[in-house]
């Protein structure tokens, strides 16, 4: 049984993360750290998990102590800039770290601070390997000691569309590198537990409404990701997120022109060479559409394309659980696949 | 007081036109038609309206009968093809129709039977207009006997678009006519009352699906309106529907390239030049989004626009009430401007 | 047309009572006050009312240049304690005012302050009154200069009770005094809008909850007007509030053992000699039974009753609007009278 | 590995057991059938398994086949009258049998006949065991072949209920045995998949609505269940069920009359005794309340009591989640039992 811990884990992915860990086969969860909770059972927190926390309490958050302890791999489940703290100490310890927050997501610092402000620490972004597991070439298992878990909105636009952009312009290419536009809905979950009048009850019911137009954080992940793998040159997307009346769940619909001369076969068969096999994406039928009900609580990104012949664009539906796939059951199987357990264990 | 049919009232739009013209100042609802539901008081197949139905009862549809009655104005809340069957004998006898299904929508006879089939009524096509009131030149109340109200997903998209196509292309140009990229979300009542297990709570709750991909009926009035307001050539657009977990509500997320050197501020011109003193259009200010769950109850349009730097595209946003100013409201505007009633009789 | 104002409307029952106000036939919306809104449009605090609120902005409260004012009517939509304040300054100066809060409702001072603290004016309850449109008898016309609105729970629960208690116990009594049970489910706009972790939309959505067992405030108008009605002793009643996941709308279940010989034909009868001809109570047929949703944006009472057999209990249900017919609209129906509108004016 | 059966698995139970059994640690599922899907991979009819089917697909409901297979044990997810017509060919072949519809809950046949109609195999009554695990002695898990899990509501009423009437009337009784009124709330998924107007999302979204007053057929093993409990006597309850808008989740809450002398710490010892160390039954402190979002996906009954000194009543709040305790999970504990699994095999 491999020791792990949470720091900060008060927040809505903390919760699903602690939910996940305590009916891993494969884990024991050792410690559960939150500044504003010491002392409290994990249950008195996070009521789902009554009856189901093994005794646990919160306990501080004192990074030198866990950094000297026996946990063998911790998930950093707090906000961007505190978790760099957290990785300063534990990096170097030798423990293995899976961040949740965006610290160690982008490799350009320049872009990093651009989208978040100042780096905490920056001298571990050498160290630091962003993983998608589907797509993320399998080195990073034995290089890396530190991993950052991708973004929800990243997930469900990158999971479609890096095995395109792979394929982008020049000859056999399935997608163009412009107009691409992504716009994604999401479930308030994705806010966090943040009480402002924006996220009331009586505010977000029968209400969809955009934000964070032209400078939603996440592009800076989105972008750099579809940069790299598309082999040169920076490739922009124009990224519309939404909040909709759910309490998760992200659904996101892409258009992108099809390249000169691409089928819907063809953007197919890249799905399919990249994800055959892999149990965490599901590829539809041309035609039929993915539905976030049909993710919630799963580790899983559904998806599909269809060719418009009047507009000559590909339009891809995914979807995911902001929560699960999107934040912690993602950060869940980076860890199975590190630590040689099986890719689904405690996430199917 | 003008005397008032409704035909065809059992849907949802039907009962919010019923609403509506039951507390309107200025007519008397003289008949209201149901095949299904001959005989019973209007509160008991609309229990909202307990108490407020002025005990009436649903009558068959006869339409010669109502021919030859003395209703001055009807509205047709009918399924296409239904509604021209009896806008076939209420035209020729001199009695005003706002037909809220398509039948009359699309003025080009081959784009209408590409998407709905034959029609039932086409000699009536030259007499009827398409009126969005804010955007269809006023010559259509002296002229016209016979008026389609728009659908939903079209006012959400043609009031935004319809001023910068105008101003598509050439000098002092605003918007690309290429690459329109439209987003929508409707909420359930958009699908009609259709007893499917798609439309089931449990299924529609926490789930937002897109449907209708490259082939949704309301492209043919979307992209004809936008054609004949850009002064020629066929407009084409990506229209991607979706379902959200909403009763009501439409949320549309345009993208657009900006035309060369144009700015937000030309954008916002032309809204207000056009939509200046219009009650029912309301501008928010670039940087403001609107919400869905402002616009419920109401017949108004909520749009703001963005310019996005990064990908020289403006980013659009409008949000309607799919059975009010999508719908029954709109056809409530229409009567009043049509009968030189105030605007707003009625709607606020 | 009659001025009126309206003092702290930034809560969910001020802004459903600007909407109705500013929509009125009857009356001119000559001031609204916020201390926290200052100089702000109403539309942007309530975006609802955009493009109908006339240009008005929010003012400061200064009680006493109201009071000096040439405003005749004004609405107190203020947490208690504070509308007592104003009532101070504005009942002695001649104006009508109508009170949203708890100030008024309850006669005896004690009772108030056992459940909502020191009463900061005692000596204006002798010229209050608790007016309940339907219920309390019309003297209150002329006689009173302070009108106090009941409270949401109250009025779903009085509404059906009240006719019942008149004829509890002895001869031909319908309902026994004792056992009587009322559950209510109360959508979140209920708990006004307040920025705590408990009123999140992911908190409450999928959430049904009691709170506030043998304790909630209204319990002190319940009974005391249940009791007052009783004519004789104090009634004492089980009442046990919920919150369920919707944005409006209070379901109230009742059970009460019927009085020995009761049969439901009576209790109808009692209702009915009650009710017949008023508009905004509405009594469904035993056995059908009522549904928030039916009354949503209405200032109704649907309610039904049905007789256990196995039980020897009525059982009643009944739902309200808890902003409309539950807070505003029902203050609204108390100007309509005491100024001799159409009860109905403004909202129908 | 046991190899179990699920007969008849296309509503929203079945759907829910088939992921908990697809999960099971101890289980292979070996066939899953269903009449209107046979062929169908189960991933096609319940998309929430996508990629965790194992490639199953749903066969025919052949009982004389099942009965001569190797199946160990059968789940039977079928409306009643079908269940007892399987249970007529699988419990003679000596296969274990856990139905899920309401056969064989009730030992009385005239009850089940009342409620339920002619019953289609009254001689397996005797062979049959209702077992709510916590509180059916375990003989039950030696003694008989054909166990009839609780339904939903009976699960919300009988865990806080029953280790009080056991203790019931009598020196030392804790409740009285009259005036017991319980009101549930339901999630929609609690009335089926039933494609009827009733369900559809617009219909209940924003609705709550009391159903099946004084005749719901759960009255049928609540009452008997209570009775043999109490060992002695029939014992009547006001039972008020009602459809609120959530998924899922039966929030219940029962107000029962103290009996003299009983405290709430009496009331409170009884639960602790009966429940102590049984991971599925969660009792919080009196003044905090059960959540029905805490549960929902859990196999837990969440609950807790007040005294209410002004009334002399208790007042019990109780969640499950009425797909998982109140269904499938159930089942699967009593399985886990039978089996002499661990009891949360499975189930966490």
């Amino acid at each position: 049984m491999l020791k792990v811990g949470v720091i900060g884990a008060s927040g809505y992915p903390g919760e699903q993360l602690l939910k996940l860990l305590l009916a891993h086969p494969r884990v024991t969860l050792a410690a559960v750290t939150s500044r504003s909770q010491v002392g409290k059972p994990l249950s008195q927190v996070v009521p789902s998990l009554r009856g189901q926390d093994r005794g646990l309490t919160f306990t501080g958050s004192d990074a030198a102590a866990l950094a000297a302890g026996d946990i063998d791999l911790f998930f950093l489940a707090l906000p961007h800039g505190a978790a760099a703290e957290f990785a300063k100490a534990l990096v170097p310890a030798g423990k293995r770290v899976i961040d949740l927050s965006a610290d160690f997501r982008i490799a350009d610092l320049a872009t990093y601070e651009k989208y978040y402000g100042k780096h905490h620490a920056p001298e571990l972004l050498a160290k630091a390997r962003f993983v998608l597991p589907e797509l993320t070439p399998p080195s990073w298992k034995t290089e890396a000691r530190l991993i950052a878990a991708p973004g929800c909105y990243p997930t469900s636009i990158l999971t479609p569309l890096v095995p395109l952009v792979r394929r982008a312009g020049g000859a056999g290419g399935i997608i163009s590198r412009e107009h691409i536009v992504a716009n994604s809905h999401s479930g308030i979950s994705g806010a966090g537990k943040k009480t402002e009048e924006m996220y009331l009850y009586v505010e977000r019911a029968e209400s969809i409404k955009a934000y964070g137009l032209t400078k939603h954080r996440h592009l800076a992940e989105i972008e750099e990701q579809l940069s790299l793998n598309a082999g040169g040159g920076h490739i922009t997307i124009q990224f519309n997120p939404h909040f909709a009346p759910m309490r998760r769940g992200i659904a996101t619909t892409i258009t992108v022109p099809a390249a000169p001369g691409a089928t819907i076969d063809m953007l197919y068969a890249a799905w399919k060479s990249t994800y055959d096999g892999r149990p965490f994406v599901q590829i539809l039928p041309s035609g039929e559409t993915p539905d976030t009900a049909h993710v919630t609580g799963t580790n899983r990104v559904d998806m599909s394309a269809v060719f418009d012949a009047r507009t000559k664009n590909f339009v891809i539906t995914s979807v995911v659980d902001n929560l699960v796939k999107g934040a912690s059951g993602q950060a869940v199987q980076i860890m199975n696949l590190w630590c040689d357990f099986e890719e689904t264990a405690g996430l199917a």
